[in-house]
């Protein structure tokens, strides 16, 4: 027993380890290079075998959940807690700079803005309840005449995900632009606007288009191998 | 005499028809994905070999001048013209609206905005003369009191570079984006702003920034090949 024992404690410590490896790993080549770095480099880095990275995590999607719920999840909350705040004006630039914040400094969150990955619950719930603060804080903001009256919400999802995949690239100045591009939500400057909105049914797709680069045509050459296939954009 | 002269005329009509094909693929295939798009696929569905294409062209850099050259020189034409308008703020508007319509349809366009590629002339003019009438709008705009007086051309240009790469994101719509972005850079609405805005010499790492994605940390994996050598962000 003793002897068992012995032998499953650093078997145990070095899991942990392992995974606390992997975990570290990934948070730092994401935050660098955005969600589309492979997993045989996260292993790389992390100085394991794939095989360990397979055994503490499922796939692709269960290693991203694992990295991003800390840092998500107090977004989700804020949002939640923020869309009743009397002037919603107000709510809405907070909101925005919590989030901007974490894109200036994390490649891989501002790829999950414009990114569909199956499997990942954390960023399911996000999107949800992202899409709906900013509803709520656009109704009431026009309702309170600070934000104009034209603007819909596939607008300001659509131009927040566009500067928000921007922000890491000018970390240091991101309030700048996104205080530029707010100003021309209010309702003063306000001038008619020249074409309609994206639809809802379009909106998916446009996000998409934002993304890396589209997919489709990379699927017609051969398959290269374990290593790019966790990196279909690349 | 007869003869070497039959001989050659096909063989030069052939020529001319790879050329041709070869540049109708480039633009088709920069336009849909982008000019990280790799030789090999330009090759391929020009139905010519590798060897042919580097026949014509001397590297990617000398295709890439070819296919840009003619949607390139009116956009740099015009902005040398409007620099001059009487009402800065149409001018700048009306540059914008050219450059935005041509980024909208064609994803190449927009790579080239935050792409520095040695060895295309053309783009290198671009450039310099684009900065050059936007500087001049900028300056005129804030005379005429049109312009906000606290937007810097590093502002202006960074906030239209993230803006042009979504363009082909929402190609029907991206008239109403620009709109709702130029509302902010208007002095009626302008709050003062939080922070400093980019340097010159931060600007280009930041315009390089929003490109694709960082490209250093791909030089640490072995070379994969001449196809995608060609690719290095991808």
């Amino acid at each position: 027993m003793v002897d068992s024992e012995a032998r499953r404690t650093p078997r145990r410590s070095d899991a942990r380890r392992n995974r606390d490896m992997l975990i570290a790993a990934a948070r730092e080549i994401y935050a660098e290079r955005g969600v589309d770095a492979s997993l045989d480099e996260i292993a790389r880095r992390a100085d394991v075998g794939n095989a360990t990275l397979y055994r503490h995590f499922r796939d692709r999607a269960d290693l991203i959940e694992t990295v991003f719920h800390d840092a998500l999840v107090p977004i989700l909350d804020m949002g939640r807690e923020i869309r009743d705040h009397p002037d919603a004006w107000h709510g809405l630039t907070a909101y925005l700079d919590r989030i901007f914040a974490l894109l200036a400094v994390d490649r891989g969150a501002g790829d999950l803005l414009t990114t569909t990955i199956q499997g990942v619950p954390t960023l399911d719930v996000l999107r949800e309840e992202n899409h709906r603060t900013l509803e709520i804080l656009l109704r009431r903001g026009r309702e309170q005449r600070t934000v104009r009256a034209d603007l819909t919400i596939e607008d300001l999802l659509f131009l927040l995900a566009a500067l928000g995949r921007a922000a890491s690239a000018a970390p240091a100045n991101w309030r700048r632009h996104l205080a530029l591009l707010l100003d021309g939500l209010r309702p003063a400057t306000a001038r008619p606007l020249p074409v309609p909105t994206l639809r809802p049914e379009q909106f998916d797709a446009a996000l998409h288009g934002l993304g890396t680069a589209p997919q489709t045509p990379r699927r017609r050459e051969p398959h290269p191998g374990p290593s790019t296939s966790e990196n279909p954009t690349s």
